[in-house]
């Protein structure tokens, strides 16, 4: 557990981290939801700072003045028990507040942190304040993944920046890293922070497995489409199979073939595809089917864990076979906090490692990601292991 | 047929009442979508501008450079014989081209035409002009109960202005007009400009009939919802009934009961409502259910036409119970204007009249308006007959 | 107004002819429901008996024991009055009653009825039996074109019988008959039975016009399709046009290409298409398109009704540019039979004549047949106007 | 591995078990398909029989004459290797084949595999086999659960049978076992048969935990009911809590309240609830909002197969916290019955023992039985751990 002041500073430099991933947004891309999951950069923007509010503010800070009553309703998310949600699909049609108006409330509410910050040294305000700050760091990269899509998807192609860099490509052969059968522990193991969904570390029992070094490229990837990956029934589930087929899905997401050669749009625009990149935007149904295409498979959750001191990760959040489950002993934390992480575990799969996307310090060997199997929008990857 | 200068004054005009009406929006207003019908105000303002591109300066203007070969796709609406249109429901995704952009292409393209149209005096371009201006027009009406949508489906309520006048009250009792059975003459019939869809001057055989000096007012159809009008099944269209029931429909639109008190947003805000004014915002399923509840029926748009001379009109657009169709000897313009009207004309009820939304000029006694049976955030009206 | 004893045969010859048409089924075909405007023809054979139980059994025959009270619930159509309907879309997972039992109960109610009408000559009765009778031979064509399309959409292509006459290819070259301008008159004009839609006998003024003498062949349909008449959008309405492109739209109901011919599915199995045949199982839409491929149009029923003493017709019901709206001085009956027709008086064409499968008795040149614009598996046609 | 004749008897006692279950059928009930997971018994009937012939008679017996080419095409279930499937909502349309020709089918196909048999004992074939009345076997299952949804969503609410025995009533008190801490095998783990899914024996290492000895009561599951569990959304998962909403959920499935008291539709028609029967027709959303409630959760599929033998089972598929993953090691067989199994490992929970519909031979303690999340119609059931 580190000190106020250090929380303060963390605090601060969060706050100040969000509104530079905004910077080169036009006010109207912050309005916009082209799909459900998908939320406009204004709303990521209030969804943070009401957390700081709703959490902090209001239970610590008796002179605290709300800044305006509505803005908790149009900005709660899944909080079912702090009150009614707006239905997440309705984001994309709310003008007002205004972006200006958003950011005069984020002001509003990080001065009045500060102001508390510096005067109260609770040490359950600092456990709650930890979860509000690390819950923004999850929301920064859900900010860029949301504005590629925005921009991505809009008929202009405009860029967002010339200098993000979305990858650097790996330079070493393939290679099978052999992992021995036997009982592994698994789960958070500091006094650093984690979400509650890290927590109650156990024990697993591994059998023999191997796992890839390095992530699949685009190149290898470009094969599996060529030998018809995307035709081939058998190489996918039946759930996938039917997400193909009424999707007409072909490539990864913000591929195009032009002119017989695929290029995709990145934060930089639309160029041609790096074939030594790693492959990016594929959901679970597409990663799981080229596994079985090179006659591989997805690592567990567990088997990434066990193994991840072994080779490079942190490019892409990278898909396993693990659904999003609960760990023994796992406790949903009491209040509206504990609607975090518990109320998601179905039918969702887990991601692990983390992405070009992750902010600072918000990457660890237990974080455990997660998302519904058809969903591409993030900066995915595959791994194979057998 | 005018003269070029009356022209030129004519689209002025135009083209800065359209802008005019988006004074008192913040940009992010703009750019939203929250149902289908409704269309983002900035796309209003490029497609009316990409009219004038596309069927006057390329085609009038051999020196004209275009603003942005992009635009062509974007702003398109339905015309498609010019080209690939967007699917109508992404409009409301479009962060880009930016409201500045837009405006700078408006600009762009309003100069274009000043300089062609002080040298140009051809005839045809004059027709397609006159055309243009009064489809920007139509779009004027459509922008201003678009924003009423956006911001009055907005949690926060937001006033549009302080100045609108949505109606004034009709101080008339109830009167039944008594029209005599004959032969009528309908249709346009002057030099004046009108759309394809009034041409055709034709007779009808009209039996006796009557109709109302004046429109349902708010406090009789508070009545209709008092006895249980939406309850009712026997007084709906079974396609009615269905919609009501589907939708949970028991009022007109924007209309809020508070403590028990009927409220509704208008565009200056809420308010309570005055039981004097004319009934708004119902639909033609609505419209119907009241007149069978009042033992009544709609007039024809034929009965209308031939009564209108007898009583005032130009608040709300009003519901008859007349088929949008062709009149006899209907022709279609050749090539992409020829989609103005006609491939509208099935399964859309006509409106008569206009409203207070409807621009200067723009308001004529043969004019046709058409709707689909279940849209309500028009200006609609409801006028009985017998 | 005809004798009890003339209603009485009427009455057996219609139940009789029902039973009829069901003959050649198996048990199965009785149960299933395709798609949701196509009946089980089970359910047609108790409606049609529950029609005479709750409207004259109940009514007019103090002694009468109702067969069972569920059947009220499950063989209901639209009359709200009477009771809670079934969901439509469920008829067709309803195993039971059986048919045996459904049987039974038609035995039971033709018996009381017959016992009925032997004692009672009430005229009110006679009024309410005459409707009966004709509403059961409505449904004889439902029942008929349900049948076709239960088999015709069933893999194994069963046929229905050996010799049902589809139709009688027409000879006559193709001519146009001349309309003159004038006033004429429309509507029901004798005391012979017709429904409450034809009543309202008035005036309509019609300008000169020209309607075909002979319907659209297959071979005319055809050119329609080899000319690209599917993929001009100019030649659809917008809604037709939409309709055509989600539904992959591109022959009429029931046609197969195989190996480069077209064939179709008829009552007598699947063979060649007969090119000198009237074309049919076309939907609004299409025969709307088909007119505009020819630079006609569909005729009013104003039009067809004036006209129709010129021409043949009864093979097919003929699509008209018509909205189905209700005569000037139409009036709804009172209670559960003023459902009827009225309350589907809006988003329908009319179709005018009568087709292969209208029963006998059922055919009158003022006769009203209405159904949504994309419906097909009507025996519905195309004559053209100009 | 057992021999032929035992094979043979195996054989024909499993064909006969089928028919038997549809004895009490009327021809109607073998047609219909209420909604998509239920299929219509005629098509269960001619299905499995269709498996013997496409992967036993068609490879091994060259004198075989297919009974009807058509028949793979509609048999045919998600076997995409063999042919293009029948889109499976499509099957509650098909009222042919005929039941009477289902069954000749089946006869005729009986009567060649008893031939053949008689004369080949062929281990490859006899692997088949076995794979074929296994699975005839599960569609046993499927067939009585699909039966009663039939039978019990129609209004008339027909009884299957007087004899049928959905339960026996648990007569233990609750009581908590203790299992300890340490490495446990999983898997099939002798020569008897399984499915591809129980293999891959390995070992996981389990926590300390408890496991309930008997299942949850309808006592108990009303007190959730009535201590509003169905309105408590922090017991549900985010998505189970959507289910809720948006299907009005608020008991189990054929459960009715009656003037205040719950009853239910068993296959012996409509009584009132019995209280001390154990729950049945519960998704596992339900399952796991009931853990909730009790403050305990549901077994994973390890903690149950570890336990299974301190406790009484078989009454209820037993709803498991685990997701239905494969084992390590698991290998997909090659060709069309590599289908059968792996392609459903995504997106569905595991259930472990068998239910009071599972037939003979059929139940082990290794099955593992797999159902969405939100599927009510099987007997499932509720086991508490902690």
């Amino acid at each position: 557990m580190v000190s106020t002041d250090t929380f303060l500073d963390f605090f601060i430099e969060t706050r100040e981290h969000t509104e530079a991933i905004c910077k080169p947004l036009e006010i109207e891309d912050y309005v916009v939801q082209p799909i459900i999951d998908v939320s406009p950069p204004k709303w990521h923007l209030g969804h943070t700072t009401w957390f700081f509010e709703e959490f902090i503010l209001k239970s610590y800070d008796p002179s605290y003045q709300i800044f305006d009553e509505d803005f908790s309703f149009v900005f709660n998310s899944y909080y079912e028990t702090v009150g009614k949600r707006v239905v997440r699909a309705d984001r994309g049609n709310l003008s007002r507040p205004s972006v200006k108006k958003v950011y005069e409330y984020r002001d509003y509410v990080t001065k009045a942190m500060i102001k508390l910050l510096e005067s109260d040294t609770n040490a359950t305000l600092l456990e709650v304040l930890e979860i509000g700050i690390h819950h923004e760091k999850q929301h920064q990269e859900l900010l860029l993944t949301d504005i590629k899509y925005i921009l991505g998807n809009n008929p202009l192609l405009p860029k967002y920046s010339d200098t993000f860099i979305e990858y650097t490509a790996d330079k070493d052969e393939q290679r099978w890293l052999h992992m021995k059968e036997g009982i592994y522990k698994i789960g958070h193991n500091s006094t650093d922070f984690c979400f509650d969904n890290e927590l109650g570390r156990h024990k697993v029992y591994l059998h023999d497995y191997q796992i890839s070094n390095r992530l699949v490229t685009n190149a290898e990837y470009i094969d599996f489409i060529k030998e018809d990956g995307y035709k081939r029934f058998d190489l996918w589930h039946a759930a996938g199979w039917d997400w193909v087929q009424q999707n007409n899905v072909n490539s990864p997401l913000y591929w195009h073939e032009i002119d017989g050669k695929w290029h995709y749009y990145s934060l930089n625009g639309l160029t041609e595809i790096d074939l030594n990149a790693p492959v990016t935007h594929i959901s679970f149904f597409e990663a799981f089917a080229y596994a079985q295409f090179k006659d591989c498979r997805l690592p567990t959750e567990f088997e990434w864990e066990a193994a991840q001191h072994l080779f490079t990760w942190g490019q892409r959040w990278e898909w396993t076979e693990s659904a999003y489950l609960p760990y023994p002993n796992y406790k949903k934390v009491d209040g509206a906090l504990g609607e975090y992480n518990g109320k998601f575990m179905v039918n969702q799969k887990v991601l692990r490692g983390s992405s070009v996307a992750t902010p600072n310090k918000h990457a660890r060997h237990t974080y455990r990601n997660f998302f519904q199997t058809d969903l591409k929008w993030q900066f995915t990857g595959i791994r194979l292991a057998k």
